[in-house]
């Protein structure tokens, strides 16, 4: 069931229900005219990556500021999108499953689609989804960018797998996929370039075996939020796929910039509202946002501008908060904002965004792609 | 927005789309008989805890075994639950705010319904909305059993909010609520008496102390599927609150028995149901149940009867698996059902359950509550 929304425009924000996702729209704005100052005098085009906001709306805000289109993980999500009108789409994701792929090819009519392969059985089976549907799709190649999950070896190997694309009746080779998401979170600058230096050098191997052979590579894809100046400066990667930067996570704030200090090329824009329900002794308080409100994969909540409550435990309707002596003691019924560990799963938590400014709500936002795990 | 459901009733299980969440009807039903042949002959009543399950459905189905109703966690479930015609409903928990309030003392003309207090200012609150509704509320008042999370001490503090709540013209005391929740996941045997030796010492002291001051305690609740067996032998407990025995999780799986081994009393019916997208290298493949499909805040799932493949990560998107040499590899389309480390939030992943029995698709259920955090 789609929950109702926990505010209204007009409300001040000590008036929203909670928990409720809040975008402080100032700071979410600065984010989306920063990063498109930034790509701007690149060679690269930025494709942000959908699977953090899961809004057609946000993916318009982008392009207005010259995003080319929008990413996904899932089929669900490229709909979501799609349905909303957002132009094109990549899904920058192995899928499986003829209905799927079915599904995906039907998108064809609303929007310019792409999807990625790492497999000659990938291949075979968006083949026969572009047939079925009459259509013609672009393929991807996904190579390992050094994040060893999917993608095949970079060189030889994607080469082989995109002649097989460029061979089938149905498909047209899109280019590569060469996404490296565990360099996003190194926290030193030295760590993200020697991880992104590998990913770069397979790149550029692929590209120029893929030009010996005749083929064009159309997208080389990849970066995010923690590496994509890098990506944006290699003079191979074409697309930029960053998604987090509209938010800011308390994970992405722990990266380090060249003196040692916390990167602050962008701001947290999103939190999670909630209310303090128990103070039943001294020192520990209790919020009614729990990890089904917030998400714990990559670490627990802060407490925004009050780094003396400290979050020590999500349960799943419970986070518990601990305080010294020296801290005025939080009170039930007492709002605050938690900057949550990932924002990406956290906004699949809720069904719609509560958009502040200046203490009071503008818009409601729903949050349309959310549970599109298909 | 609802996702659609990933499957048909009368589909083979190796056709439902992934991820999909299954239930395995023999394995659940087998725990709703089992659990309910357990409770009987003690002197306490189940009332089932339904924020593993979210669902009316299941609600109906324990109560048919002689569960006396329900718990929940947030007004949004009980809600859901009260809409579906569950006509008993405890909110286990203390709720802030009086939006709130005001719809859960709407659900009064529906169900007989209950909450939680730890502090003054919730009985003020509490009482404010029942006068508002024109109803008599029930209030329990929650004491720390051991967790400390929420909860008063056991003792004179409780008896003084218990007269507070007596003592309000539209509130009735209800009892006391006294859940133990990391007893419930303590490894060995001692340690879980230990723990709920402590909390029915507490129980037993306030609810004296209540009689020797005149107050009736219809209600004493607790227990979990760690548990329960200890609360429903204390002569002090009147009421049950277990809620993962109808899945079983992974980690309750870890729990020991006298001998030291893993408790059998019930076994895993939740799985979900996941296909293998990418097989990269040997020794490695990914599925396509990420920890927005399948929880990972108790760790990580396990492969059902493949102890041969590990899951060794799950990101967002993606659960990425491990596996020797030894093993046969699996392939690109192969379908695997995982067992989740924690029910209640992966339930709260998903919109449907697939109820599946002899390798077919029985029924659909919604999961109606999914995503009540409010």
């Amino acid at each position: 069931m789609l929950q109702p929304p926990p505010a209204q425009p007009g409300m001040r924000e000590d008036e929203v229900d909670t928990p409720a996702l809040l975008i402080d729209l100032d700071a979410f704005e600065a984010n989306l005219d920063k990063m498109a100052a930034l790509v701007a005098p690149t060679g690269a085009k930025l494709r942000a990556h959908s699977k953090t906001h899961k809004s057609p709306v946000i993916a318009h805000l982008q392009m207005a500021r010259g995003a080319v289109g929008q990413c996904t993980q899932k089929v669900a999500e490229a709909e979501a999108l799609a349905w909303g009108g957002v132009p094109d789409i990549l899904v920058s994701n192995e899928v499986v499953g003829a209905a799927k792929l079915a599904r995906f090819a039907a998108l064809s009519k609303l929007a310019r689609i792409a999807i990625c392969a790492d497999h000659p059985s990938h291949v075979a089976a968006i083949e026969a989804a572009a047939r079925d549907a009459g259509v013609r799709l672009s393929v991807l190649v996904e190579i390992d960018a050094g994040g060893h999950r999917c993608g095949v070896p970079a060189g030889a190997v994607a080469v082989e797998l995109a002649r097989a694309i460029a061979a089938s009746p149905n498909l047209r080779f899109g280019g590569l996929q060469a996404y490296h998401g565990s360099a996003q979170h190194k926290r030193t600058p030295e760590e993200r370039r020697a991880a992104i230096a590998g990913a770069i050098e397979g790149a550029r191997l692929t590209v120029d075996l893929l030009h010996q052979q005749g083929l064009e590579c159309p997208i080389v894809g990849g970066g995010g939020t923690g590496t994509f100046a890098l990506e944006a400066g290699s003079g191979v990667y074409t697309e930029l796929q960053a998604g987090s930067y509209v938010f800011l996570d308390a994970d992405y704030a722990r990266n380090l910039d060249e003196d040692g200090a916390p990167v602050t090329t962008f701001r947290h824009s999103l939190f999670v509202l909630t209310t303090v329900v128990s103070t039943p002794v001294p020192g520990r308080a209790v919020v009614d946002a729990g990890h089904k409100a917030v998400a714990v994969d990559s670490g627990l909540p802060l407490v925004w501008q009050r780094p003396d409550l400290r979050i020590v435990h999500e349960s799943d309707e419970h986070g518990k908060m601990e305080y010294g002596p020296e801290t005025t003691a939080p009170v039930v019924g007492e709002k605050l904002r938690l900057v949550p560990g990932h924002c990406d799963p956290t906004v699949d938590r809720h069904d719609w965004y509560v958009g502040v400014r200046n203490g009071r709500v503008e818009c409601l936002w729903p949050i349309v792609a959310r549970g599109g795990i298909s």
